[in-house]
Parts: structure tokens; C-alpha cells; sequence
């Protein structure tokens, strides 16, 4: 019997056990997950991706950064590699769509393309990046591979040095071994990632499917606001220098700015900490975590002066002293005309409709943008809750994006009628 | 050769010598100290409190709340005990002379009293009280040992309960013996504590000592904001949730309420805590620990509707819940008039100058003063500053309160000329 690739179908229930699978490990009580990078329901997702592959007789490898690419080749010398996945960590207590779905279709994709033994033109091959979420260095795994991550940020990393060495160790890489894994020129012919889109904007258009058009810039800084230890019961309000009263009015005043001066961005105070934080102490240090986020360089330059003026303000307010740390700049990313032409295509040829948007949310894409032709394929997002055990994406919309996914891939990788 | 007894005078350089030795226990390289209750640093120092007291062949008992009594015996059946004392445990960072010059001047004025054979009516007795700081619960030794402390704050310490019982552990006890260190009626004459003072009055009065007339009552809360967890980069400013935005404002409005509302008065939010803490997450919920001080029941209960007026507009200018736990509730304390005699007619014989004052801070002296007659000398802070590596008071001043210590005892202890 001959068919046309184009008729080829993903195996859903073939996917869903594998997703079902995947969303218990890190399950939490709550329906999420709860999987930061190198915890060890992470090292769990790993050797399960590992597993996966090889049930389909595909071998995994590992580089240097713990990225998993477990890949088809397709029998061609030299042959090209067209890249599919996403990653396997979540942000503490999230959800089991983000991310654990791309890596999910990209094996399945692949799957089916080997039982059906269809020809390609490039290598096939599907990956798992190490925290993209940032537990310790945000998309550590694809800026690795896109050879653009800078040392500064594996030198000082969210949390401590320590904590991160010992991680990365329980995952058996090293500090080091990290940018080994910068993949030479010409590895990749193209990289497409199938993710939920974490906001509302699919449901909003009642599309089915989005092409994303391009990433937005993101940049993180921990401002420290630094003040004197005092005695909570015997020092007078009007002689403390209070630096927990700097931190939490930087939350609020940049939320207000932002509000006025930018409609439609946003920016978010994460985290926050007080030292020594003890009930019975005035607060020496406090720091804030904060990001912003926009789709263009200038605008995310005065966002950062806009930032910056509040810091400075808080702390001349309550007289404390001020120290900034740049913890991440992402740069904006357009992302490939040709890909976005072939996802569309792709869209049509399954009668889904689709919309155009940018990506608020940073992506494994995004560095992969930068080396070779990238693109993102996005699924509604129930509520547009993600980041959060609420995150929920209906099973054919999760579906309807892998088939998108596997017709690209197979219109990007010369498939022919068999 | 017949002396008065008022004619004694404790040894400033053994006294030295044992402050110097205890304030290496938990050193900072700061000059400061880091021994919070069941820390490595404070076993070392409860191990210090009684090779100190055997060095000068006195036996000391631990009770079940992990209190250390070395008891020198006046020889006189049923014979009550006058107890002088304070803490080892510091604040996290805090400094060398909170609580321990209390312990050390307490056991110097037993060395002093013992190689001198002086005769009295009531044993002597030195005390280390546990955690007075509140690492787990604030008083924990003195409540316990006057049989007022609640179960119910041994069953939710601060931090968690399995911290607390494997801390409890550390020093040899349980949540259950804790209780078991309560006193028979009638065992207590008395208790005495030297303390710094951790504030500036005695400086700004230009007074050697502080002979403290009452203890400030202390209300301790957290303010638990909950929201909604939701993706940083994609969720609209307007459609959040976020719990930190009402733990920041909470922190900021409960200090500009209690300038205007309570002058003289002081309120702080001593540690904060955003969850999940992650800088591309949302703040789900946010804890602010606060309390505030006042030395009469009707402040403090103004205090109290003034701060749950102010976290229920943070709340609903938010969208958030609000839930509030009672950490620490203890009432005002008026130090009995006999003892503030016996303190001031022992300054007056050693020639000092003197004022009397109320203590903003807590100490173990009120909660024996529900028991027994106490009293408490206050020694003069260098620029007021405590619970920090900068908390000094000089050595003379160090000594002037161990004599006023040391004279105020055998006084109420009946010592006679010899």
C-alpha cells in the first residue's frame, strides 16, 4: 500500500501513556509537579527519557551540559540534523505540561516516523535540555549546545556555587564539561519545539494551534538593599535602617512604574529574603529577585533605567546602601520565516486553525534560534494558568500540536511518498 | 580578719577570662557571635556553662527544658534558692554580650561567694536558660521552668516541628520533658539577671547602671498572604494574584501606622517568605513574621487591631486570602519593688549612678517574675546597638553590673559580717 507522508497520524494513546507516565514522576498531591533541575524526581525524568528511547531500539547520548538527544539517523553521510524536544525540569511546584510535553511529541514523532520506515533527508532527533527553568543557570542546556552561554553565568549561578557543583555532579557533569557541549557549525538544520503557550491568548482567538513568531528578552536582577542589624525591642523606628522596608517598597514601586510606563508588560519581584530574618531583629540585608520582559531591546533598555531609578529611590528613602547583580539578559528572538511557513503549512494541511503570536515566556528556541532555523509550535493553555499545578492543556489540543510537529518535521526533512 | 560582706567585690579578670573563652564559642569574623538554641555553637557553650561550674566544684543539673542550675548549697535545710542568670543561645549573628555576661557574672558571683566562705540563708544558684532567643520558642526554659509556657507553642515552634524535635534532641531532651522542668511552688527566694541594655538610654542619661522597673509584652503574628501561582512572563499585571505584593505592603503600611498611631512604640517584620521563589513564577504565598511591643495590655491590644486592619487592606487591595497564626503573646511585667530596692541600695553602696527604666526588650526575668521576685540590672550598650557584631559595652561597666549583681544577692541572701 502506498500513502502520502502527509496522512501520516502521531499514536495518541501511545503519547498519553507516555505523558501519564512522565507526570508522575515529581507528581505532587496537587495534580503538578514538583521537578527543578538535578532534584531528583528530575534525575528520574532523565533516565526516563534514556529508557524511552531505547524501547524504540534508538540510543541516547548525553554532552557535556546533560542534554539527552536520542537521534534517527537517517542513513545519509553527512546527512544534517533536524532537532525536536523541549526539556524535562519544571519550576518549583509547576505544572506537567511545560516542557514535558515537547520532549513527549518529539519521541513520539520519532517513533512513528521509524515504525513506519520513512525515508528523510536529515537525521532525526529528539532532545531533553537541562534547566531551562533556571534552578541553577536559565536554558543552561540549549545556550550550552548554541555555544552562547556565558562563563560568568556558570561561575555565579541562582543559589550557591556549592549547592550547584553538587548538582550538576549528581547529573555527572561538571562545571567544565558544560560548554563542551557546543555543537559545531552545521550540526542543525532546524530545531522545532512544541509547547503549551502559558497564557490565553489561543483560547482568547479560539485558535487551536500558534506559531510563534519570536521570543521575548528577559532580563534578571537581584537588587540588595543593605541596612544595620538592630534590636527589634530597644532601637526607635526613626533610628533603624531597615533594609527589609527598601526591599518590599522596590516590589511595589516597580510594579506601579511598570504599570504606568509600560501597559502590557510585565515585571515580577520572584523572590525575596531577609537577613537574618529573625522576628526579634531589624533586617541587615534584603534582597529581591526581579524580571522584566519585552519583545524589544529598547524597550527593555528603559525598563531597566526605569528599575533602576526605583531601587535607588527605596534605598535613599529608608538610608541603606544598594548593590545590583545582572542574573540574566536574554535578547529578544525573531524566530525563522521558513519554519514559521512550515508550521503553517503544516497547521492548514490538518484543518487546524492557527494564529500568530509572540512567546512572553523564554525557550529552549531561543537559543537555538541563534545557530540554526528555529521554531515553536504552541497549545492552548486551559485558563492560561502555567507555572502552577492549574496548568492543564486538553489531550487533542496536546495531539493536534504533535501532528503539527511531525508534519513539519517531515516536510522539513524531505519525507517522500512511500 | 573580719570584713563586711559588702566590702566583696567579684574578680574582673577571672570574669574576664571566662567571657573571652565563651565569646569564641560561635565566633563571626566579625567580632560577633552565631549561636542560636541547638546549634553546634550552643552545645559548645552549654558544655562551656559546666566544666565552668565544676572547675570551682560546683555539680550542675540539666532539666527536662535543657536548663543548667549549678547550685552552691547554703548548708540550711529546706533552705529556698536565689537564682541569677540569663542565656547562651544569641540571635543568628548576633552578639557576645546578650545573655552570656548574665551567665558568666551569675557564676562569678558564685565563685566569689564560695572562696570567700561566706555564710547565707538561701542557696545560690546559677542558671543557662534555653533558648531565650527563640530559635524554636522564645523562652522556652524560663516559661518552662515556671510552669506558663503553652503546649501549644511547643507543638508549632517556629521552622518546623521535626527541626525542633531533632534540635530538642540534640541537647538530650523532648517536646515532652520539656514540660517536666516546671518548679515546685515556693523553690525560688528570688532571681536576678545582669543584661546589657540594647538601647541608648543609659548612655543619653550618662548612668553606670539601669535598674529595670518592668518588661514590654511582645505579640509576634504571621501574616500568611495566598494568591495564585502563575507564569511570569505570560500572565497579564492585571490578572494576577500575587501573595508578595500584600507581604510587601503589609510590611511598609504597619510601620507607617505605628509612627503616626504609636509614637515612641516600634513594630517589625523580622523575615518574609515568598513562595515557590522562583524568579519566573508568581508569588502563590507570601509569609510576613511582625511583631510589635508596648508595656501596658491596652497598647497592645490597639496594636493588634491596627495591624490586622492594616494586613486585611493589603489582602483585598490584592485579591488575596489572608490567614493569621499567633506566634507569641506575652503580657507586660512589672519587676517587684523589693528587688528594685535591694538592686538600687547595692548601686548606691558601690557608687554608682543609677537610673530606673522599662526594658523594650524580653528576657527570662519575666517569666520567673510569674514565680518568684525578680529583678534585672542593666549595664550601658555602646551606641545602643544589639543583636548585631557591633553589640559592645565596655569592661568596667561589664564588672559595676556583676558587683551590683554580686551585692544585691548577699544582701537578699542574708550574708553577714564575717
Amino acid at each position: 500500500m502506498e500513502f502520502a507522508a502527509s496522512e501520516l497520524r502521531i499514536d495518541s494513546r501511545r503519547m498519553k501513556k507516555d505523558f501519564e507516565e512522565l507526570s508522575r514522576i515529581g507528581a505532587t498531591d496537587d495534580g503538578g509537579i514538583h521537578r527543578p533541575a538535578f532534584s531528583q524526581a528530575h534525575l528520574q525524568a532523565r533516565d526516563w527519557f534514556v529508557q524511552r528511547a531505547a524501547r524504540m531500539g534508538i540510543e541516547s547520548r548525553v554532552d557535556g551540559a546533560g542534554n539527552h538527544q536520542a537521534v534517527l539517523p537517517c542513513g545519509k553521510t553527512g546527512a544534517a540534523r533536524l532537532m525536536l524536544g523541549s526539556h524535562l525540569d519544571s519550576v518549583p511546584f509547576g505544572g506537567r505540561f511545560d516542557g514535558a510535553l515537547g520532549v513527549v511529541a518529539a519521541l513520539e514523532v520519532l517513533e512513528t516516523v521509524k515504525e513506519n520506515g520513512i525515508s528523510l533527508d536529515l537525521d532525526l532527533c529528539a532532545v531533553d535540555f537541562t534547566d531551562e527553568e533556571g534552578a541553577f543557570v536559565g536554558l543552561m542546556g540549549s545556550r550550552a549546545l548554541s555555544g552562547r552561554l556565558p562563563r560568568q553565568e556558570v561561575d555565579h549561578p541562582s543559589g550557591s556555587s556549592d549547592e550547584f557543583h553538587r548538582a550538576l555532579a549528581r547529573a555527572g557533569i561538571s562545571p567544565e564539561s558544560i560548554f563542551s557541549a557546543a555543537a559545531a557549525t552545521g550540526t542543525f538544520a532546524g530545531y522545532l519545539e512544541l509547547h503549551v503557550e502559558q497564557g490565553t491568548r489561543l483560547k482568547d482567538a479560539g485558535a487551536d494551534i500558534g506559531v510563534v513568531t519570536g521570543i521575548v528578552g528577559i532580563r534578571n536582577f537581584r537588587f540588595n538593599f543593605n541596612g544595620r542589624a538592630d534590636h527589634a525591642g530597644t532601637t526607635p523606628m526613626d533610628r533603624r535602617r531597615d533594609a527589609g522596608l527598601g526591599a518590599c517598597s522596590l516590589v511595589l514601586q516597580a510594579r506601579q512604574r511598570f504599570m504606568q510606563n509600560f501597559p502590557g508588560c510585565v515585571v515580577t519581584a520572584g523572590n525575596i529574603d531577609f537577613r537574618p530574618g529573625a522576628f526579634n531583629v531589624v533586617t541587615q540585608t534584603a534582597s529581591v529577585n526581579l524580571e522584566f520582559r519585552a519583545d524589544d531591546i529598547q524597550t527593555l533598555d528603559a525598563m531597566e533605567t526605569a528599575v533602576y531609578e526605583e531601587a535607588g529611590k527605596a534605598a535613599d528613602d529608608f538610608g541603606l546602601d544598594l548593590t545590583i547583580e545582572t542574573l540574566e539578559r536574554t535578547v529578544p528572538v525573531h524566530l525563522d520565516d521558513s519554519m514559521q511557513k512550515a508550521l503553517t503549512s503544516a497547521t492548514e494541511k490538518l484543518g487546524l486553525f492557527e494564529i500568530h503570536l509572540p512567546s512572553g515566556a523564554g525557550h529552549d528556541a531561543q537559543a537555538m534560534a541563534l545557530i540554526c532555523p528555529a521554531g515553536m509550535i504552541f497549545v492552548p493553555s486551559e485558563n492560561g494558568a502555567s507555572h502552577s499545578c492549574r496548568e492543564f492543556t486538553r489531550w487533542q489540543d496536546c495531539v493536534s500540536g504533535a501532528n503539527v510537529l511531525l508534519q513539519a518535521a517531515l516536510s522539513l526533512a524531505g519525507a517522500r511518498i512511500f
